[in-house]
């Protein structure tokens, strides 16, 4: 019966007279979403009609009933994790991505010590923002393409997996997002939302909790963009059937200290070992609230946080880092002794030019400074080298004075600096007078939102 | 240095950023839509990033300055013919589509008997509106595809010669035509625009007179919308360096009193013959007015008509017709004796069901009939029936009573027209008083247009 509906609704299938719905601004139905992203599995859409489609859907917008009807075809286009084996609730973050964004390799463990279940899909860096991915290859022979049965038991074993992204999950995600990359439907809030949605829906997830970066080192540039695609993440997550949550956290300015792979990671095990800096820190903490909240393991903040604080101060949160690490082939030692980790051996300063207060530091600047040293990508074929980056030792509120250090440059030699001396430097505001604080969370949407 | 500055061109093509321009409504230069239709050309612009530009284009429009370069990018995206062995000047016609639209037929060797050189490239039927080059090929061994240099030969010696599309010719518009038909982008006026004259022009022209048809049964349902593509059509093929004249011409009713391809070169033969219906003919002679004004032979709009009538009367207008149908490889005796020409044996009447005035005749009804009679096309591959069709024996403004035949349907057995009769019966309305007489030519555009 299911399969007769299924044919019944393929045979209708017009491609042609979808695109023209969305191009008059239409509505579509689920079962005309459904087709046309079946269609472009199975062929009967062809990429050119699909793109066609997007750029109709960018122009003309989504409504919250088709980004549904989106996410869901596009999570059902592969196959749909379960995960039976593992009991407690399962709940994953995903960040819009930023710069020094290193918070994914210190939560998950920290939030898997906390009793919830971490499966974690995770991404490469593009362009200014780094990835996931990238950061824990830093650690030598660390796996990232586990098949789903190992995936599934290190989850039930040590709490939580760190992975990438497989061809068996949401396939027309990745079909759809290569379109938009070359055809300008990009930055599209609905096209985003099921994008992000299904990809990790698809892994089976009780919760979902989401970083949305604004700021200019985010995508979203303005409060209001980045506050629109959270609701619409929470309403359309929601309806998906996943308990999803959402913080609107600040991204001006570099998140903790560092930018680059085996740096960011290096900052990772900081916090695991209860120090780091205290944005990274608190953002872990931000975060690890509320993926307990959507878990329902505890119902306060102050109680989340206080398991979460317990969990960093016992080592119980870096114990189950070093069991995941293990479990994915990874070396310990780097674990135990970050200092081993990969590393340049040339760390070449850039200097203050006049003394006074930091009063900004360009997060997007240096995320492609970062790039040009060959920490991150332009293209997705590109290699990184996980050990050159940018290591802050000045940050917004310090003072300074002229001639000491603003950051490190590790690079692969005094040469490579040279030319990097000067934007970098640039990235960098002195002043006069001391700069006020801007808080690193702004908001906090979806469930368990409220702030008792 | 051409070359140079070409690949100059070429090499700062970014097909994404040309895309995202449009989406957001910003204007594109001339050298970056021709960057973009060269870019199809050699693989640099995929289908499906062409597709998301073109949907971009219908939904934030083309304006004038980027439809001209669209047209002069496809015009110039193959072969220009020159013709330089004809001396006359050069002129074509071009239809937007219509129901019973022979006119092209007895128009090119009546033009030409007048002394201009119609080097006529002319396209097939699709969905309810015919094509010349299926009603040239009802006459046993005409032969449509021609290469140039006999084309250029037949115009010469003839004075006219009507052949198909080409490859050689303005290629991107094939490329593009194709990708519009199948991704909903087609009713976009400037695409229209730079599709038509992109592909007469490439002829080579010194002229070109738009039909541009209005009612039911043509693509512009509305004046308002017609008069927008033929002002459109009139500017850009004149920045293009062509005078261009249009006339607005009424489609509510079929052109004539037969639909179907043999039955129409019948009709078009019967005009040559300075015989034929009132409105055929009288269209025939208004378009041969305008073309000969852009042509410049002559300078008032009286003489034209005179001269037209004349080479009606004096029989020169049929042996140009003659000897084309000659230089073709058609069959002179089926012009000579049009029974001669595919007929089926068969006709069946549809009777009046009541006495009076018929006060209506669906264009867009019996084009749509006459494709499922066999005459026209569904797809592009299909083949067409030669000899079905419809004859009128009944026209808006005649008297009829109850039981007299409205109409012929020329079918291959009385089975066939069965289920014909009923809807072919209720694409005319009797009613009790006569009709109001409506004008045929509904406005004039363009180059000489004055009505002296």
């Amino acid at each position: 019966m299911q399969t007769r509906c299924k044919m019944a609704r393929m045979a209708s299938l017009d491609p042609v007279a979808l695109i023209a719905r969305k191009r008059d601004a239409l509505p579509l139905t689920r079962e005309e979403i459904s087709a046309l992203v079946e269609g472009l599995g199975t062929g009967k859409v062809a990429d050119y009609q699909m793109s066609a489609w997007l750029m109709a859907a960018w122009l003309n917008g989504l409504s919250e009933d088709e980004t549904v009807a989106l996410t869901e075809a596009m999570l059902h286009s592969g196959r749909v994790l379960q995960l039976p084996t593992v009991s407690l609730p399962k709940v994953d973050k995903h960040s819009t991505g930023g710069v020094g964004d290193k918070i994914s390799l210190c939560l998950a463990p920290l939030v898997a010590a906390c009793g919830v279940a971490v499966p974690m899909i995770s991404g490469r860096g593009l362009g200014h923002t780094g990835g996931t991915l990238d950061k824990l290859e830093a650690i030598t022979g660390y796996q990232t393409r586990l098949d789903v049965r190992r995936f599934e038991k290190i989850v039930r074993q040590v709490g939580c997996s760190m992975i990438g992204q497989t061809a068996e999950l949401a396939p027309a995600d990745g079909r759809i997002y290569a379109l938009r990359d070359v055809t300008a439907t990009v930055e599209s809030i609905p096209l985003i939302v099921a994008s992000i949605l299904s990809k990790k829906l698809a892994a089976g997830l009780d919760g979902l909790v989401l970083d949305v970066k604004v700021g200019r080192g985010a995508f979203m540039k303005t409060p209001a963009q980045a506050r629109a695609l959270a609701q619409a993440l929470v309403r359309v997550g929601t309806r998906a059937g996943c308990r999803v949550g959402a913080l609107l956290t600040a991204m001006d300015v570099p998140i903790g200290n560092t930018i680059g792979n085996a740096l960011e990671t290096r900052e990772a095990i900081e916090v695991l070992a209860d120090a780091g800096p205290a944005d990274t820190r608190e953002l872990t903490l931000a975060l690890a609230e509320r993926m307990q909240l959507v878990a329902g393991v505890t119902h306060s903040r102050a109680q989340a946080r206080k398991r979460a604080q317990l969990a960093l101060s016992d080592g119980s949160a870096m114990e189950c880092f070093l069991k995941m690490v293990k479990a994915h082939g990874g070396d310990v030692r780097q674990v135990q002794t970050p200092r081993l980790l990969p590393a340049t051996r040339c760390q070449v300063p850039v200097l203050a030019n006049r003394s006074g207060w930091v009063t900004d530091c360009d997060a997007f600047a240096l995320g492609w400074l970062a790039v040009r040293m060959g920490a991150g990508r332009l293209r997705a074929e590109d290699k990184v080298d996980h050990a050159v980056g940018i290591e802050l030792t000045a940050r917004p509120g310090d003072k300074v004075v002229k001639g000491q250090s603003l950051c490190l440059l590790h690079v692969r030699s005094p040469k490579a600096a040279q030319a990097l001396l000067a934007p970098v430097g640039a990235a960098f505001v002195i002043g006069r007078s001391r700069p006020a604080t801007t808080p690193l969370v702004l908001t906090s949407l979806g469930a368990k939102s409220s702030r008792e």
